[in-house]
């Protein structure tokens, strides 16, 4: 496949992928897909019946319309587009009046939220990670918990405080105990960490009383979204028992701009890792259940003029998949809705290099990371900017997520 | 105070109650008041304008835009109905044509949920039920948690399966490990438990990195309601650690379809319990920060004619207030959103016959009840029906919520 828009091999956005977000173009939010460097906007499109669907589910502010079609959908406006872009096709190619205007440079286009997001879920599936947090807190005899092996652990999160990549995040106040056989004190938090994880979007949802099996499950899936999920670590050590993660997470979690469709992602499908204890059947999925996309978190300090790497790991390391994911959330009956968001919780690899958050990297702050401005981080300091992207490699092309930054702010 | 419609001292809904709810009225969603044993139709009221808005917020299917509009269109759309139902006043009262049309017996329509809701947050806040839970788990001396009498302890629950009274709920399969040195098992839970709570309403609410204090709390707050959190103990006890509480509750929340503004409840306000440990500052509340609601459960089974009282608790048992909760929830700068519903947690109070869970009730069944059917419980049973109402008693006059019913069906 080849698009009339010419990109290199390692952008993440060629025809091949066909990612779906919203962008404010003139102050208006619009629905558009991305090309290149460019971001083609599909409601012009869908307006001037160069795409034609049953129902116009381009003209609205959010994907949920066009995510509640159903898949069938979703993969009949991908080809359409594919064929709108194929450098064979004159149908856009020689409308030059047309490319004019449908075609922006991504540059020059603020992304916005590009989706009402109902519930959100957040996972805790990488064995790595559990293992970590768990060895740090509980030694490394009890580092899992007895039920990891066998349930795809989750808790709720919190969805109104979920923006957009670009974003600033605040830095919280909150109560924390910093002196176990102290009183507890209130301020700024000095733990700040993020969380390196990838999210789901429910497209079609199920009724209250009713379950997805896995092997349905990835019919429900839109796409997928690189998600950081920002943690103050010392509000949670002191507040999450015996109830779970609250006012630690729940100021802002970042999720990247454009949503990659499972359509786009199918030749990166891979298998998952060997389950050590075997899951109960409604659990137990075959085939290629997951997807091999490379993850990178950089970190760049107010200091410095260029991020640097602290992270490279890779989605396909997490022990649950995302059928587990949706086959277990919804296996007591639980409903879910178009537009819920379900995160993986950080995906933490087998080497010291591909930990997900700052907890793990720097051992809960006993071993600093040096970055090249001289400067020493334990945890996220304010104006510190943390960027996180994802992409999975083809032959001769890449199919990438963009990427989730945000800077943190001082608290006020 | 008055009305031209006549009803007991201990109708839930007199004159000056005035809560606010959607019904299934022809089969449309419209906005709704109580009055006595009627539903009277504010949709029409404001269509022909005998209730007459800067904007007009009776015309949708939720409560959500008059919600946001804030306390003094509240107050102000409050006072009006009241006049409009005044005894005193011609109006509505010598209007037989337009009183035909806009009363209708409450027993012969259906209520439907009456927000959208965003975001749902439950709390934790009952001492009783927190030392109650913990001494079963954990023994008499480490029953509270370090953090319980410095936090508002509190979790993300999930808001696509908050149904209304009068929807039946389906036992819920899942894993559990009822042999603690055998693997876990999948089937329909054995434990199945109700949790009596209250909940609120944010009404309107705060920008991402802002804060609502304790004293500004109540400003944001629209109203109340009853909640059942649903909760299948032995799924909770093998899937908690470390998150919380997940597929143990989010299969089903009941609450009633009433919601009863702070307004009417002004009269009865109280004071909370004393806090043992001074509180940081950000949580301290001033005057008589708590209401004085009285709580019943009742239950019956497939057998049984009548229901049976088998808890008799009061809000006001509360240890945390609502004002405490907000504060908290938003003191880290995590946003609340019109609709965004909160509950209080289970409230239990100081004596036996005022535990709000049946683990507690029956101490985690060991000490089952005995229902006059001759029947025993130790949890719910399938054909069971759990009823849970409050209100609270004026000198001459009753303000309540009316109740929250639902039956339990068995897993599918």
């Amino acid at each position: 496949m080849k698009s009339f828009i010419t990109y290199g091999r390692d952008s993440h956005f060629p025809i091949e992928n066909i990612p779906f977000g919203v962008a404010l173009i003139n102050g208006e939010k619009r629905i558009v897909t991305a090309i290149g460097d460019y971001v083609l906007d599909l409601k012009m499109l869908e307006g001037i019946g160069y795409i034609f669907q049953e129902k116009k589910v381009f003209q609205t502010e959010t994907l949920n319309e066009f995510m509640g079609c159903g898949k069938k959908v979703w993969t009949d406006a991908r080809n359409r587009i594919q064929k709108l872009l194929d450098a064979d096709n004159a149908e856009l190619r020689d409308s030059e009046v047309i490319r004019n205007e449908c075609f922006h440079l991504m540059k020059d286009v603020e992304m916005v939220l590009p989706v009402s997001i109902g519930d959100y879920t957040d996972f805790y599936s990488s064995r790595e990670h559990a293992s970590n947090v768990g060895e740090m807190f509980r030694g490394k005899e009890n580092a899992l918990m007895p039920n990891w092996l066998h349930i795809p652990i989750a808790y709720h999160g919190r969805s109104s405080s979920i923006i957009v990549s670009g974003e600033d995040v605040r830095r919280p106040k909150g109560q924390t105990r910093p002196d176990p056989n102290a009183a507890p004190v209130f301020g700024a938090s000095k733990q700040m960490d993020f969380e390196l994880e990838m999210g789901f979007f429910i497209g079609t949802g199920n009724n209250l009383g009713e379950n997805i099996t896995v092997e349905n499950a990835e019919e429900h899936i839109f796409g997928m979204v690189v998600v950081n999920d920002w943690s103050a670590r010392d509000i949670q050590a002191w507040e999450y028992q015996p109830l779970g993660p609250f006012l630690a997470k729940n100021f802002a979690t970042s999720i990247s701009p454009w949503i990659v469709t499972l359509d786009a992602l199918q030749p990166f499908r891979t298998e998952g890792p060997k389950f050590e204890k075997e899951l109960l059947p409604y659990l137990q999925t075959k085939g290629n259940p997951t997807f091999d996309i490379n993850l990178e978190v950089k970190l760049k300090s107010g200091k410095m003029d260029e991020a640097v790497m602290i992270c490279e790991s890779n989605y396909k390391y997490l022990y649950y998949n995302m059928r587990q994911h949706l086959a277990h959330h919804t296996v007591n009956g639980c409903n879910t809705r178009t537009g819920d968001m379900m995160a993986s919780g950080t995906i933490s690899g087998p080497t010291k290099d591909a930990r997900g958050s700052m907890l793990e990297i720097t051992w809960r702050g006993t071993e600093p990371i040096k970055l090249p401005s001289g400067e020493e981080r334990k945890f996220i300091e304010d104006g510190d900017t943390v960027i996180m992207r994802a992409y999975a490699k083809g032959e001769n092309y890449t199919v990438g997520f963009g990427e989730v930054k945000a800077k943190l702010l001082p608290a006020k």
